[in-house]
């Protein structure tokens, strides 16, 4: 990096940060010795560094840690938890005695960080994450004209993450100068050393091919972090990477620099020792009196008004995929907050449509979907309204990072297009049959899968509206438009479009099935069988009790039927909101995508692999 | 790269590449067009790379063309499937007719590259997983002492999926110096350019830092490709990237080099105006006779002999990630195909026991599940049998991995230690409480949830046998002894471990809700309450009709419990298996995590998460 401008930290500074660093190397060591679990040598090494983050670069208000007007730190290396608690007690966020309650069962500050602590904007602990969350943070701080900046501390083992390199590239391409990561190089993974060990020349290059303001320094001589973090903070144009070789275990001689200490307590007699070691008077540290610090204002979507009316000819089919993108503009007119961010398929799922009138508000995130859901997290946490999209089998290659994005409590909006079989020609690679599975195993998350344009608009807008993590399935074929535009649509909820007091069977579907089956209606009416036929746009969560009433009606035959694997999508989930209100249908079939698929038209593969109206009409006909 | 050796190409064979590279690009836009969709331009950009590599560089016999005699060839850039049918065809793969069956609903040549097609190891069209795929491919030729090869061509766009990295990082880091990797760099994505559209030396330099040798050439030079593939054969010590500054849609001017022509076929009209600009004369194919070359010959996991019984203390508790690690030593000294490989988490999922007997099986696969997931693809494809493991969370990181595994009808054995909440203190990021639906979510897969040692032993030694994808979820805790050494487990199958014909409720569990079930089925006792108590050491397959027998002996009353979300898991596994044979349960409790954990001290945590003995004690007597 360039030299900086402003002149070299004080002898007094550097005495002051090398004290912190003391500090937080005891706490950490300290906290997890009374937890008798933890990672005291992940923190020793990086002691140094988040001395110098916390105390000398970030400029943040400790009673409004996760305010937009300060600073944001992400540990990424989520592990050195007790570090990052000692340096937000140390700057105080809360008392040092409660970094002592770490890991108990009643305290917030749990073994990886999580937004319930203050200072946190998203759950770490699974690696690699956090740079994307920073990268985040960063854009949309840039988005906000804000001059805050954002410091990510990763570990050397999680730099093998491909997502790392995934952040670092858009970090990179949007030359994100107000994020700097700073990387804790202690040569020494969980059960082996680390491909590189201490080749520090190796990441310099690699953060510095990514677009970087890069360098290398000793992690723990704070005169030399303090000044990398000046540079870094002097630059302009390019995020900045400070790579700083560490020791494990730094400043305990008995396990600095030795394979086989990661994730090991300390004895009280080593504590003793090691407290001794790091010389200065030890810290007393009084007993914790029990308050929670724990948060509470969790950031929630901000409200907005209601958008003018979806418009849509009604005799003109249209595609969910579309809908969707037309949703987004829609809400863009009334929500300034709303971030739209693809994985180079916009012109496939229709957010380019967003993208063409709020270009300040979208960003294009390239193939890499780890990232477009962490980056995602990131711009939540500053209280945007994200809403990332790609094929709906490629969030399968986030879902770790949904995973992350449930503990982290985040808002974030995902759209997954394409689903299913009746994707057609491009074949299997490219449809999602597990997706429904993926997402109803969220925590805290909704699901919502509609048949037309109108739902799609409904439902995007109550996304939009709503905490937590929201998933969209949109389809590929183009389908009619089923509602009015003043339908509502609540949630839970669903649609009954058939109905009659002779209906011998409820059938259940969305998307393509959902038309599948009032096509069967009409065939089976014409030979004098009635069906009850449901759209199931919103398939979590679900009112079993509503369900019920609905196959009661038809003495308890139920079909469903899902593009979709059978193994929890739309009928199991259904069978088993039955089942919690105690009941059980009478005579069940299960329509879903048994085989595995392969190209042919649409039409050939719903038909082919079991799904198609020929197929329900056959279902309803064996237990009518 | 250093200069080769061999003689330069001669000016007839660099005439013959370019012939077979305009065939080539013909044969794909001719199906694509024919097929309706497709993506020409995309296959038009790599035709002289892959001409080079099929007719010039590659050993195979297109009789054989799976052979581990062979070299092999990866298209990561799975969407430019015409290209490679095209080439497998001119090889003699299959006849050239064939190539225009693309996309049919009968034609094993699909939008994207699968198995079923002779000379493809591995499905693709999920960007960025070639690499491993072909990593894992080299690696296991290294392991044969083969002279195979392997190239692997990837896009540009794919590039930005931190999984190239990943797998560049563990290439690099085991000098596979037999892998090629060719980047075919056309400048543009689906949707917009890519982010570093034509500039050669970021690409260049990306991969030089991962420690291959590398070099950038025009991509439509086939004298520069061929005299670079020489290059790269001759290089010992580093895996090699060929950089190719390529156009999209190389050699018709209408559309080379323009954005907005991704996944276009061609009009009739244009496709005569490109085969006319290609110059030469125009091809004429046969119309095809309609035979099938559909692979029948997937490679299934080798049999072996029974290995020694495995021995425990029938008093000492174990937990079942230990025994992993002893199952897979046992099953080492009788099956020499074993390979291992972990996600640097050996210590805690305890292959590392396997490493220490048999260290040239195992590979340390540091922190990067999708490399970890895609690696064991291309073992597979060799007829090894891997068992990769990590946290079960973290499986979650490779889902997509796991998806295309299954497309790739791979043999690939997967085991994800410490799930559910009983890890205790670490906290959720490190908790797997979706991984049981994430499994049953796949075509065709296994899923094991042992109990104990001996179980967790059986299982293993089953999976090794099986074709498909497997999946094996361990516990932290130790746990009791269940089993002795030569009880059997089907597959599928439970065992009853509480049975009376006085039982009331039957309780299924597995892993540490089963022994929970076990502690409230002695309390219960106690009072006066018998409960039938189901170890469902295989939640997948389930055999419905077993199940339903069980339950009608306890007058349809039943409970499940699994420390796991309710969603997808036991529980809805069981409640569709039952109704799949028509039967329901007459009083039902499904016993899951609801509530989002935290740290806590695991007999704590189970208890407060809801699926401790006590729970389920107090759902028995409310349904008993």
């Amino acid at each position: 990096m360039s030299a900086s401008p402003t002149t070299a930290p004080s002898a007094a500074t550097i005495a002051n940060i090398k004290e912190k660093a003391r500090l937080l190397s005891i706490y950490s060591m300290m906290s997890t010795t009374a937890a008798g679990s933890g990672h005291p040598t992940s923190c020793m090494s990086a002691a140094q560094l988040v001395a110098g983050v916390f105390f000398y670069a970030m400029k943040f208000d400790p009673k409004n840690a996760n305010s937009n007007d300060g600073d944001r730190f992400v540990l990424s290396k989520g592990h050195a938890a007790p570090l990052l608690y000692s340096a937000l007690a140390e700057a105080g966020v809360f008392p040092v005695s409660r970094v002592m309650t770490l890991r108990q069962l009643t305290s917030e500050l749990e073994g990886h960080p999580t937004p319930l602590i203050h200072g946190v904007d998203a759950a770490t602990g699974s690696l690699g994450q956090g740079l994307s969350v920073g990268a985040g943070l960063a854009i949309g701080a840039r988005m906000d004209k804000s001059p805050t900046r954002v410091y990510v501390l990763t570990g050397d083992g999680e730099l093998a993450e491909g997502q790392i390199w995934e952040a670092a590239s858009f970090a990179g391409h949007y030359k994100l100068d107000n994020l700097t990561v700073i990387c804790d190089i202690n040569a020494l993974g969980q059960s082996d050393p680390t491909m590189y060990q201490h080749d520090m020349e190796v990441y310099r290059r690699k953060f510095e091919s990514e677009g970087f303001a890069t360098e290398v320094i000793d992690g723990h001589d704070v005169a030399a972090v303090l000044s990398a973090l000046d540079r870094a903070k002097a630059t302009k144009g390019q995020p900045q990477a400070i790579i700083a070789r560490t020791i494990k275990g730094h400043g305990f001689s008995e396990v600095a620099g030795k394979m086989g200490w990661h994730g090991k307590p300390f004895s009280k007699e080593q504590l003793a020792a090691a407290i001794k070691e790091l010389g200065g008077t030890p810290p007393v540290v009084p007993p914790d009196p029990g308050k929670s610090y724990r948060r509470t204002d969790l950031p929630k979507p901000p409200d907005f008004p209601d958008p003018p009316a979806p418009e849509y000819a009604q005799d003109k089919p249209i595609a969910t995929r579309e809908a969707y993108g037309f949703a987004l503009k829609r809400l863009g007119k009334v929500n300034p907050h709303i971030v739209g961010i693809s994985g180079d398929v916009k012109n496939s799922t229709f957010s380019e449509i967003f993208q063409d009138a709020y270009p300040d508000h979208f960003f294009q995130g390239f193939i890499a979907e780890q990232n477009l859901v962490s980056a995602a997290v990131g711009l939540a946490a500053r209280g945007k309204v994200p809403f990332a999209d790609t094929f709906a089998c490629f969030l399968s290659r986030a879902y770790d990072n949904v995973r992350m994005a449930a503990i982290s409590r985040a808002n974030i909006n995902l759209c997954g297009s394409h689903c299913g079989v009746s994707i057609g020609e491009d074949g299997p690679s490219q449809m999602a049959l597990e997706d429904i599975a993926m997402f109803r195993a969220v925590h805290g998350s909704e699901v919502f899968y509609p048949s037309d344009a109108i739902s799609t608009e409904r439902l995007t807008e109550h996304m939009a509206r709503r905490a937590g993590i929201n998933y969209l399935r949109t389809s590929r074929p183009k389908m009619p438009i089923l509602y009015s535009k003043d339908e509502k649509f609540p949630v839970p909820g669903f649609k009954v479009l058939r109905q009659s007091a002779q209906d011998k069977v409820t059938v259940i579907g969305a998307g393509v099935t959902l038309h599948e089956a009032l096509k069967a209606a009409d065939e089976l009416k014409a030979q004098g069988i009635a069906i009850r036929v449901i759209d199931l746009y919103c398939v979590k969560p679900l009112d079993g009790k509503a369900i019920a009433e609905q196959i009661k009606a038809t003495g308890g035959r139920l079909i469903t039927a899902e593009d979709h694997w059978p193994e929890g999508g739309l009928g199991e989930a259904v069978l088993t909101a039955l089942a919690e209100v105690g009941v059980a249908p009478s005579r069940f079939k299960l329509i879903a995508v048994t085989k595995m698929p392969h190209s042919g038209k649409p039409e050939e593969l719903v038909d082919a692999f079991g799904i198609s109206a020929r197929h329900i009409a056959e279902a309803v006909r064996a237990i009518a």
